[in-house]
């Protein structure tokens, strides 16, 4: 496998006045937000291994080639299956009343009629892991730190260690079980789902969050006395099941085998129809792609749309390209993922070598004219750009204002009425700019030598 | 039973004052903040005949006696029980998805398994009765009309036939059930529940709302084609209940038997804890009357608080009250009710007669330095006063600003946290501001001769 290319990176000046046509084109382009519509509507939520996903990778290779995209085709990606069943929970004492919750992804199931226990209330993660082992026998433990809302997601990446990493420890400590405040920044009675991570194996207890307002009022009833709740979740564990990446591609004119990455994820949770999270992604991409594709001339490199399978329990569809790709990573040129909401796009991050600033620079300067900031030397990439970012692929991170994403995001509240068109099409635009010139683009990207993993 | 009072209404300028300092008072005093956050914390939903609507009823009884309130009782109020039970809905066709539900208060069960049946869309309740006997044999109906927002309820108020009145209608015309667009105007997947009309008998089929972004979800997929649905509901009638309307006074020191009625009422839908519906109620008359019973000189007339049962299942409590008290009627000077959530008042609207213009005028001049304005001589009263004001006795209403409350208002996000404790400090000062004016003033608010039924 040879390097993709040599020389660095650079943008060529004749692509820079064809971007700019191309953003007026997306800015006002329907195909976007139909596509969020359409497949928010016609699948709805599509958690691995449900009937939804396999409608969703159906309608997404259709998709592909509705707009235009050569060499359609799915990979499978084998999945650990989780489905939610019932979940119910209430207050018994001091005062009777019902509470909203959810089950966390991969929480173990209650026994039939739940566990009922006392809780005890933990302000943060590194306060239960503080907490002495065997001191929560037979209780509930109850993480209640909040979410601060952030424009760059820097309030969620704080908080969700509780999610992430809570159950197992709560574990360790002698609990039968864990509730969580909902990791998101909403004021209603919808609880936040979302993963929790299995490194170390299926978590070992009952794991729920309850709603914001719920969490508020559990500490008021707290400050009363000792709080008894039964709390009763039924998923279940299918053992393995199979979902699909689905990629599609705009062959390049010149260098075919030179490859610009525009990914989002298929996947959704269960809860909501996945329109911001990450139906817009979805939409996203492939309105840039069909926007490139109705160029006069395709671009010189491969544009190459992947919607990745099963980001939402582990980046599963990510780890599974990064592997079955292996042999033709080095001919990654550069690649990015839509997954923060629907927009609008208000900075440009690379993760780019040295030489390749001024080609940085230069895209970024092309992004300026609808509202994208330069940003750092130290993007992500995206969450399922982290499996390639970490084999030495460059990536870049147009990003989303997700001032409101975690009033949303992993809720029942997830759907189409979040999804605003206009700040879509903005998000739409900013990709497709971004696709085109790295697309049209020479050079390389990459850092010098290749940094080992 | 003699008049209240013959010569028209009047203030006399020494009460102005004091209201002055009243009303500074009660925008810092935080009694009416605490008493909602004691009621929605230490008891919760109170719906009719549950166990939380007979903690409600001793903590209000508790509660009076706490701000010092006199003779205070309780008054039986037979109910109709109805109790929610499980309620559950899912599109089975053309996409697989489930249905955020709630079950409208005295709709009928399903059997078990739920109904399965192809739904009819109807823009409005007007269209459903426009539709042909037996024009929907097997069918579900929908009515998918919108709750416009507004400030003064209008929208509600347009909206809520399709709720009251649509099930006996879709009954006519061979339905197996009906769900209707959620009264309110929440983008939220929270489904708004409230009381069918019984006047004509029990619903006969099951009845319930879809949440907003629920019902945008059927819109959408009815373009596509037929839709078919299943609905689960399982409330249970529990046959009559007891509930208690809550009296407590502050007893006049000069014309004891010279009633001011200030009215909440204290029972609340299950699925929320009845935070702005209507706890704020509740919270602003007991925290205006205390701050009126701290006074150095307590106000001429009596002062009675009413906590009214059953309002959200038809003003039941109310009904009760006028007949129980039928006897002193005449001795009903004035009476509002606090039931449209957590303020501000911007309005006082009279409904006088014409020789109490002035004294409406006073009261008015008396509320415009937190911000009240002038309007007009048709007045409410608010839900509870209806039986009262259709007896003859004068009402007035203190206008809150509901341009929100149709966001929460019968969902389970009717909860602590959407109350504002400044907006209701002010709608406290203006019910204290009024009850301390209406109490200390002499002569009649009375259309003379009385009003007939
Ligand atoms: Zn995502
Ligand atoms: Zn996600
Ligand atoms: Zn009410
Ligand atoms: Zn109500």
């Amino acid at each position: 496998q040879a390097p993709a290319a040599v020389e660095p990176a650079s943008i060529p000046e004749s692509a820079i006045a064809i971007a700019r046509q191309l953003q007026q084109k997306a800015l006002t382009d329907p195909t976007s937000y139909a596509l969020v519509e359409s497949l928010t509507t016609r699948v709805g939520p599509r958690l691995p291994g449900t009937p939804g996903d396999r409608a969703a990778v159906a309608w997404a290779v259709q998709a592909m080639k509705d707009i235009g995209l050569k060499n359609v085709r799915t990979e499978e990606v084998p999945v650990v299956g989780w489905l939610r069943g019932g979940e119910k929970a209430e207050v018994l004492a001091p005062a009777p009343q019902p509470l909203v919750v959810t089950a966390l992804g991969y929480s173990a199931a209650t026994p039939p009629g739940g566990i009922t226990a006392e809780i005890v209330q933990f302000d943060s993660f590194a306060d239960l892991r503080a907490a002495l082992p065997g001191s929560l026998e037979g209780k509930i433990a109850f993480i209640s730190g909040r979410t601060v809302r952030t424009q760059d997601g820097a309030g969620y990446g704080a908080a969700v260690v509780a999610r992430s990493r809570g159950p197992a420890e709560a574990a360790k400590k002698g609990a039968v079980g864990l509730i969580i405040r909902s990791i998101g920044t909403e004021s209603h009675r919808l609880a936040h789902t979302g993963m929790v991570s299995i490194e170390g194996g299926l978590p070992p207890l009952p794991a729920a969050a309850v709603s914001n307002p719920d969490a508020d009022q559990l500490e008021r009833l707290l400050k009363l006395g000792p709080v008894r709740i039964r709390l009763e979740l039924t998923p279940t564990l299918p053992g393995q099941v199979t979902s699909h990446n689905v990629i599609g591609e705009i062959p390049g004119r010149e260098a075919p085998e030179e490859i610009v990455l525009l990914g989002a994820h298929l996947d959704s949770w269960d809860l909501g129809t996945g329109a911001i999270d990450d139906g817009a992604g979805v939409g996203i991409v492939m309105g840039a792609a069909k926007l490139i594709g109705e160029l006069p001339q395709k671009p010189r490199r491969t544009l190459r749309i992947v919607l990745f399978a099963a980001e939402e329990v582990g980046l599963v569809g990510a780890k599974a390209y990064a592997e079955a790709h292996k042999a033709e990573l080095a001919n990654h040129v550069v690649g990015t993922e839509a997954d923060f909401g629907a927009g609008p796009v208000y900075r440009f991050a690379t993760f780019f070598s040295p030489e390749a600033k001024a080609a940085g620079e230069a895209i970024q300067a092309a992004l300026a004219p609808i509202g994208v900031l330069p940003g750092p030397n130290n993007a992500s990439g995206g969450p399922d750009m982290g499996p390639l970012r970490r084999l030495g692929v460059p990536v870049v991170s147009l990003a989303q204002d997700g001032s409101d994403y975690f009033d949303v995001h992993h809720t029942p509240d997830d759907t189409l009425d979040k999804v605003d068109p206009k700040k879509l099409a903005q998000s739409t635009a900013a990709f497709a700019t971004f696709g085109w010139l790295a697309a049209e683009g020479r050079g390389s990207f990459r850092p010098t030598p290749l940094q080992p993993e």
